[in-house]
């Protein structure tokens, strides 16, 4: 057995937080959004302990910041702290023993005690003399010999001296010239800080090629970005755009997935490349390199940011197979291997090799095309399906790109199994899509936005709420009418701080090719689908309305660890509540569930972690519908009828 | 930003169980008992992984034993070990892509959907051929060989081809032989080996001055060995004295701790030491050395152990004042500091000064009062108070004596702060008193028997459960009559796996000093207590069948991890199981919580926890009262009468 070393540090810090696998992954952080540092700090007896958070560049550990934690419940001390810059951030907790505040609680009890307290004031007079050394300046050094002094003067009453040493000056002078030489230091941990968009996100979905089209002409980027005023006046911020490369020719799909495609068919967009480029070339149908240049030019005058899907998988005519065919794994009888999931096969699509010998090659071509677009203005990328590729290879290319483009972000269309969903986060994806899109039932609803908001995954891991994508259109959808639009919108715009939809929601598009399945009929994936967007009955106020208020409370919205689930008595109703650090803003968000009947109950409101007085009315307005309401206690009646409105987005005031 | 290497092992290992804080400390385990060892493990894509757990000394790496862990769910794999010799052991987890095992699986779904597999199964023949390279022995050559050859037989059907390389030989043969070059590797992770002891006893704590005692007379540790067949003959491990050693006589508290002591009262042995010697010397009302060794040798031949206390304050009197006045703290006046935690005084004890700069040859005194009783057959130390110690010198001193006495076994007496609690289980202690002495309703014991068997803390943190102790009769003790003692003792003994009780508690002694304390009256710890152990009500049978089925079903009652909660349709009853790895021992355990009426209520078991058939009848063996009963499915009829029986402890068994 191995001998242990004498440490004498009489300080323990345990649990900080964010703190993702020890350190092995960065917890994540917006630039400008405030971050919750905390710990479990203590010391073993009754001494009283002191906590600071330092944190700053990891380069530069003597430029960084500093600030203190307070002491919450059951030895948990919290901070908060404000990273500005983009990249690594690193950030300890530094602790020690409070000598000061222990002698002063004991003294101060037997004081109450009605005890003598003579010895104890000479025991702080010397604490404050013991606190001049060097290093100590000639204005803290006379302040504490001022003290020892009035602790010393026996002209003055003992409670009139304690009194003196219980300033919050003394206080101050006391920590500010402590001898942190026994602190206990726990840490580096680092954080990843990307910008506010990172973490507080509305996405808008649509396929250029349809917008303009006049089957079996194709819509273009030219066509298509004059839907971008409508999509900035919805309040979106970021433009999504299905993969825009040339499409595959060979096995190419037809309208519903079918086996052949006609000359007209426009085929899928994730079957990239032809004899016309590849990842970095664009659909000649859709135009040129310079038109898109145009389109994210027009974006980024709107205030909208263009995000390209990044599908790491190649049609058989992409140059690549003949190029590179050594990065695609070849079967016995010498043919390039198709995707396949047993017995499911994809003959339009083959599966980049990873374990090729030639893979740093391949590693390097693949984060240059993410590079490419970066160099044309894309800042974010949509991945197709990581989760089928390395997933060292994702920590791997994201820091790449980041290394150049800091502000780059990627959201992670990873649809698959719980574990390998979180560990992309970890390895630095921005966001990734959820099970959002699956969970109708309140109890569901609950333990995900639970699961959500809470460590470890809150440290890590973005959601980015969709309840539609060309690939989903759940049943709820298809047989809830508008109303069920409406709530999964009210939904995913305040459950998560990020979300998205697929051009069409906002039409309530609800028909599937066949009972039983999410896929859409006359699925886009494979058909142009122009669609009338100035209809009357279009949701496009409601969601340009969602994303005004989510703006307006930021503050509230980005701070996912603090969302919190409230009670109310009914099963077709969810409560929870959105808020700023302090409860300086506070939103509360009651959905009905049930898109065909109006359901009414009590809330049964947790005022403390509202910030809200038990005993004083407070006021609850509205944000769709600017209605105010006074309400008063945790508990108020409440009644949605959705044909009218879907939810409440309650922003609570005292009064 | 910093690069990422650029890592090509395409398995990732998480979670690995059990970890402490990263590997900071050892988990916990007990030569002889299995230990389930669990990980997530996963890839990318749709591959299959195989993993494995690799364990032995730290030191002898090359002499590691290694089993396969195998899928539950969610890609958690998992498998048990059984460590063998006392001291630290080392594991870390082995996992690798299960090429053979993925082709296995595609080649099968696409026969059973009638798609052509030829050019499968000669993939499946390289596979097999691929295996062979240097280091593989010439058997699994041969082997490998004629698998492929088999694969590549056209005159055999493709179902018979793919049904030979399916085999369970064929699959330990493609393991054996798999190329471990690429496995990713995680750990390794410190677990500390103690005796099984240290995970499953039954302590019994008696004041040897008691035992035999005709006051104003003392009793000796010569008459208190006459109690010794008697202990062991209820079934305990452990026999538990307060401080043998000389009492202090300066400030020695009087009956129910008064401030002035007359000449024939004993004090308290906490108060420890007088010009009769220290901690390494005995109290001479007790006898001598040689008499403790006698007392000693008793107990062993009866099975049982003795546990010494180690509490670490001195009475002024104590000779280290003396010798070392450095040890303690002075105060301004010169005078030595006395315990206080404002505004309560303790003058009878000095603490020892742990931040004395004579610090070393402090630690090494104290240690070495450890070391002096592990000479004189001490296997077995109960800390008084650990918590006002120095968190970082139990951690080192544990961790000297270990070495020396690889045996030793340490419980914590540590009723503080939960954190702090922990943080001791960490730095080493076997085993620590809990909360469990105020725990009486069924929520918070549910609760509290939900976190001590679940991570983080099941895996170092050892429960203790002690209905009574000489400071604490709790109220339900004081006016539940004879049915709370019984039914506390149930809960205490297979609630956990480690419990004990102070002497009295099978005489149902419930009287307390006044009403709302839970101080006793009398109290044994500043007067004699002689007992008519003999009475024909006491509980002593009871409590000898109570260990006996502990000792029977040690198999269930030291896997705490695998304590189980059950639905109990009365808030009055709680019942919960212990089981063994695998099932092959299940006790369900049924409390009434009521000592004052009887109830009744129906079970809703979780079977499947169980590994009882759902449609078979199964028995449920009371191991208490020896009736059997026939029980059938998760619902069935209980109900306990107070006056009768506390709980039934029964052992299901399938028919």
């Amino acid at each position: 057995m191995a001998g242990v070393r004498q440490d004498r540090r009489r300080v323990v810090i345990e649990a900080a937080r964010p703190v993702v696998e020890s350190g092995r992954f960065a917890a994540k952080a917006c630039a400008g959004v405030p971050l919750e540092i905390s710990a479990d700090v203590f010391a073993h007896g009754h001494d009283r302990v002191l906590a600071w958070v330092r944190w700053g560049r990891p380069q530069a550990p003597q430029a960084w910041r500093e600030a203190r934690l307070s002491h919450d419940i059951n030895d948990r001390f919290s901070g908060w702290i404000t990273p500005r810059r983009l990249g690594d951030l690193a950030f300890e907790i530094v602790a020690a023993v409070d000598d000061w505040g222990s002698w002063l609680h004991g003294a101060g009890a037997k004081l109450a005690a009605r005890q003598t307290i003579d010895l104890d004031l000479e025991e702080g007079a010397l604490l404050a003399l013991g606190r001049i050394r060097t290093g100590i300046n000639a204005a803290d050094r006379r302040a504490l010999r001022a003290l020892a002094a009035v602790l010393r003067n026996a002209s003055l009453a003992p409670r009139a001296r304690l009194r003196e040493a219980a300033t919050q000056r003394s206080g101050r002078l006391l920590e500010r010239t402590l001898d942190r030489s026994g602190a206990t230091v726990e840490g580096p941990h680092p954080v990843l800080v990307e910008r506010e968009l990172a973490g507080f996100s509305a996405w808008y979905e649509m396929f250029p090629r349809s917008e303009g089209a006049e089957p079996p002409r194709s819509g273009t980027l030219y066509t298509a970005s004059r839907r971008l005023p409508s999509i900035a006046q919805m309040g979106f911020d970021i433009v999504y755009l299905p993969p825009i490369h040339p499409i595959g020719t060979v096995n190419r799909k037809g309208p519903g997935n079918s086996l052949a495609a006609g000359p007209d068919d426009v085929g899928s967009p994730w079957a990239i490349g032809s004899a016309g480029g590849g990842h970095t070339a664009i659909n000649s149908d859709l135009g040129t390199l310079q038109d898109f240049d145009s389109f994210v030019g027009g974006a980024h005058a709107l205030g909208l940011e263009v995000a390209l899907d990044y599908a790491l998988q190649c049609a058989p005519d992409h140059p690549w197979v003949t190029e590179h065919p050594e990065w695609f794994a070849t079967r016995p009888d010498g043919s390039v291997r198709y995707a396949e999931n047993p017995p499911k096969r994809y003959e339009d699509i083959y599966p980049i090799d990873f374990e090729t010998r030639d893979w740093r090659r391949l590693w390097n071509a693949l984060r240059d095309v993410l590079l490419f677009w970066c160099g044309h203005g894309v800042s974010v990328f949509r991945v197709d399906n990581p989760h089928t590729k390395p997933l060292h290879f994702w920590e791997w290319v994201i820091s790449e790109v980041r290394r150049r483009h800091p502000g780059t972000i990627f959201l992670a269309e990873a649809f698959t199994r719980p574990k390998v969903m979180h560990r992309l986060a970890k390895a630095g994806f921005s966001q990734s899509y959820t099970y959002f899109t699956w969970r109708t039932a309140k109890w569901e609803l609950e333990e995900y936005l639970g699961e959500l908001s809470t460590p470890p995954g809150v440290d890590y891991f973005r959601p980015c709420f969709w309840p539609n994508t060309p690939d989903i259109l759940h049943a709820s959808l298809q047989y809830g009418g508008p109303a069920a639009f409406r709530l999964r919108l009210i939904l995913a715009a305040f459950g998560a701080a990020s979300w998205g939809m697929y051009s069409g929601y906002e039409l309530a598009e609800n028909v599937a090719v066949r009972e039983g399945s999410e896929e859409y009929l006359n699925s886009e994936k494979y058909e142009l689908r122009p669609r009338d967007f100035g209809r009357a009955d279009s949701l496009a106020p409601l969601v340009g309305r969602v994303n005004e208020v989510r703006r307006v409370h930021r503050g509230a919205m980005t701070q996912m660890a603090r969302l919190h689930l409230h009670h109310i008595d009914n099963d077709a109703l969810i409560c929870f509540s959105r808020s700023s650090p302090g409860n300086e803003d506070v939103l509360l968000v009651i959905v009905n569930l049930d898109p065909h009947a109006a359901q009414d109950g009590s809330t049964w409101l947790d005022l403390e972690a509202l910030g809200i007085p038990p005993n004083r009315p407070y006021e609850a307005h509205d944000e769709l519908t600017d209605t105010t309401y006074v309400w008063h206690g945790p508990r108020n009646y409440v009644r949605l009828d959705p044909g009218h409105q879907a939810g409440h987005v309650l922003h609570l005031r005292k009064r």
